[in-house]
């Protein structure tokens, strides 16, 4: 049987999140920034800060779990502890927010540390905003130290300089970037009641870098998300966890996490917003603005993966919950296979069912931070999936591939599979057949050129 | 400072194994043979067996986790149980093992089922062995149906013809290939009490494929080790199950599990040992000798992986225990980045750092597996491996490239250092520097040879 292209083999679910513009968009209560200082050798814009222009922010943050974590994502989980007292620096107050692209500070012992703190003087000095309220951000090669004084006559000129326009925070989306071919900028408005009851208009803007490299390339993912809502740090905190634990939990380019990945959420409370509280229809409507900026700049974050082509999207439904249908989701994005077979335009639906096959859930804590109570996500982690073949059904960017309710393969057009999958975006679904569960991963192609941009250059 | 060849930077740990040689030497109490019957269109030797001539041997075996396994795995699995009560099947009594390559017979339903029962049918009508006394491998093209008029008349001209001498072995190892590029053997000898006490000469030897790929190319690792020594299936098992875990779970050419992956340890007792109880110096004796078969026959496979040039070993001490320095080494060699970095002669201990910082344990299984009790296997699956970068020291072909103790990146002479990567295997050493865990991991580079051969083909 040959898919009917009016009707989905497999229909995405939707996602049930608004639309996003990728375009920067600066909310109220921020200024914002970038320019060159000469950390990158290429002259590029390397240094970029955000602001808080109406007193301190309350800050949400996650970061890489790598134990090699570098030096400015330490300083920013000290900074945001010492601000709130959560001990896992989760969360907290900040006015500022410093990003440096060229060098990661990472790997650099005592001395890297040493330098960050400087680097918050710096930043105090030219904002008078205590250090502790600052948030680090870094980028790019690893085992090198920052050259500080590039970096506060930088912060000189930028910090007077930066801007209360939406081009202050394009400027500071160019500076985070590396080798990412493009900035990346996501935007959604919508409506929250005001101090007064009235609805008041909000907004949640995201700028992200990565994953591309940088010369010795350590992967890194980069995510500022800022808006002018009024929340608590904690309630924001919680609106993050489960959003990035959908959007860039679910994101890989090599299986390769980096040691600087960092996404900070500032809420600045400019737009006059009453205070959104946890558990209510308001914190429902920001968390999902939230995660609607994240999975897109997710989006472009894969599709800008090393050496890509294609954005390959994986979308599971019919799993017997939403942590299994994301762990069979991130196994066939993540898969050296699969990735291949999307760039030779490849319909191989063996190599998707294998995949699925392995999928294995996530860590504990990403298992928590999607929704799961404590003791469940420490018993489920790493566990299996539940798949049974003889209920799964897959499509290849809408064809019918493989359909176990009726012994397994099926005939499809491949000539037009193929067709279909010679475009920006392949999309793989899976129905399990199991139940309501629901994810998706993404991912990009795996190109010679990934290979030739990882071995060619030598440190 | 630069490395002094004459005094390793971090000397290796003596793995205490015995030594192999790289050639098939079949054991007393076996008969083997391969032969093509057109399963490959290629028309290479496609169909293998090996039997046991003095009754049934005591089989031990590890299976593919895949969810997806394939029929042979699953009609394997059954009649091991059948034959000890052992529900897991993974020990019991067989007599005879029959290989078809070319079509791994996985994904084929209900009919892919009745079609290995056949084979077992077929195969006990031409050898008089009773079927559930059949254990079976398959690997190739997924989603196909073998051929099962060739694989009879194969099986009538290969039983009999079937060698008591090393080229029999040999010729069953040719005929388990698919795109490995050598035929793959270890061997190792040594001695062990007779029934009558005096030592009795015994072999260990074994054969395999992979890492190859074949159209549609799942990876599919399969390997045989015979020996004939006199031991008990559970004894047997209770031996194959570490030495297993340290070393083909320690082996990945691109991170995807095959559906179709299996070990078969086989022992006649035609050598006419003393039966080898558990726990003692001989169930010792052999186990390190199905160890030491097991690593160099998943150093071959590592070695041969899908366009390697290069073999990767990492080898890793210091660690608070063996699994986490296991742990360790498995995330260097599977980093995409690293293997990379391999292909390019680049000595980069950015990225092996980054590997080891995201270094987690494996699933509960292999942890047991490897000695640990079931609940802490439960408990540490999956959780990160303790390391501390101002204790790590990295090596790379011998070339200390990081001291953690000394502030970190150490000066080398890069120009020694790629010439020594220019080698057919590149050592990775780290020491964590916490305590006493060894352990180490197999894998190769990652080569646009690897994307040319997985997306230039098409289904």
């Amino acid at each position: 049987m040959t898919a009917d292209p009016s009707e989905p083999a497999i229909p995405d679910r939707v996602t049930g999140l608004p639309t996003v513009e990728r375009r920067a968009v600066l909310p109220g209560g921020f200024r914002a920034g970038g320019m060159a200082v000469g950390i990158k050798a290429s002259g590029r814009p390397d240094l970029a800060v955000i602001l808080a222009t109406a007193g301190p922010a309350a800050a949400a943050a996650v970061f890489t779990p790598n134990t090699f974590a570098a030096a400015p994502v330490r300083l920013s989980k000290a900074h945001l502890a010492a601000t709130s007292g959560d001990h896992r620096g989760g969360f907290g107050w900040a006015e500022a927010i410093v990003s440096t692209s060229g060098s990661a500070n990472a790997a650099t012992g005592p001395d890297g540390d040493a330098d960050q703190r400087e680097i918050a003087r710096l930043l105090s000095d030219a904002t008078g905003v205590a250090p502790e309220r600052t948030l680090h951000l870094s980028t790019g090669v690893i085992g090198t130290r920052l050259p500080l004084a590039r970096v506060e006559a930088g912060l000189s000129a930028l910090v007077p300089a930066a801007s209360a326009n939406d081009a202050g925070l394009a400027a500071a989306a160019e500076a985070l970037r590396t080798t990412d071919s493009v900035t990346k900028a996501a935007t959604t408005e919508f409506d929250l009641p005001g101090e007064d009851g009235m609805p008041v208009a909000v907004t949640v803007s995201g700028i992200a870098k990565g994953v591309g490299m940088i010369h010795p390339r350590m992967a890194t993912m980069l995510s500022v998300v800022l808006t002018d809502a009024t929340v608590e740090p904690a309630t924001l905190w919680g609106l993050l966890r489960p959003a990035a634990a959908r959007t860039w939990d679910q994101l890989s380019v090599d299986g390769d996490t980096s040691t600087n990945d960092t996404v900070f959420v500032l809420a600045s409370g400019a737009a006059g917003t009453a205070t959104v509280l946890p558990g209510t229809p308001e914190a429902a409507a920001l968390g999902t603005a939230i995660e609607a900026v994240a999975r897109d700049l997710a989006r472009q974050q894969a599709a800008d993966g090393e050496g890509a082509a294609t954005l390959i999207t994986a979308s599971v439904r019919g799993a017997r919950d939403d942590a299994e249908a994301r762990a069979v989701a991130r196994a066939v994005i993540s898969s050296s296979l699969v990735k291949a077979a999307a760039h030779g335009r490849d319909p191989n639906w063996g190599r998707i069912a294998g995949a699925a096959g392995n999928a294995r859930l996530a860590d504990a804590a990403v298992l928590e931070a999607a929704g799961l109570p404590a003791a469940e996500a420490t018993a489920r982690a790493g566990t299996p999936a539940h798949l049974e073949p003889t209920m799964l059904r897959i499509a290849i960017a809408g064809h019918l591939v493989f359909d176990g309710t009726r012994g397994g393969p099926v005939t499809f057009d491949r000539v037009a599979a193929r067709a279909s999958m010679d475009a920006a975006e392949v999309v793989f679904s899976l129905d399990l057949g199991l139940g309501d569960g629901f994810g998706e991963a993404f991912g990009c192609d795996l190109t010679e050129a990934y290979v030739i941009e990882n071995s060619e250059y030598t440190t």
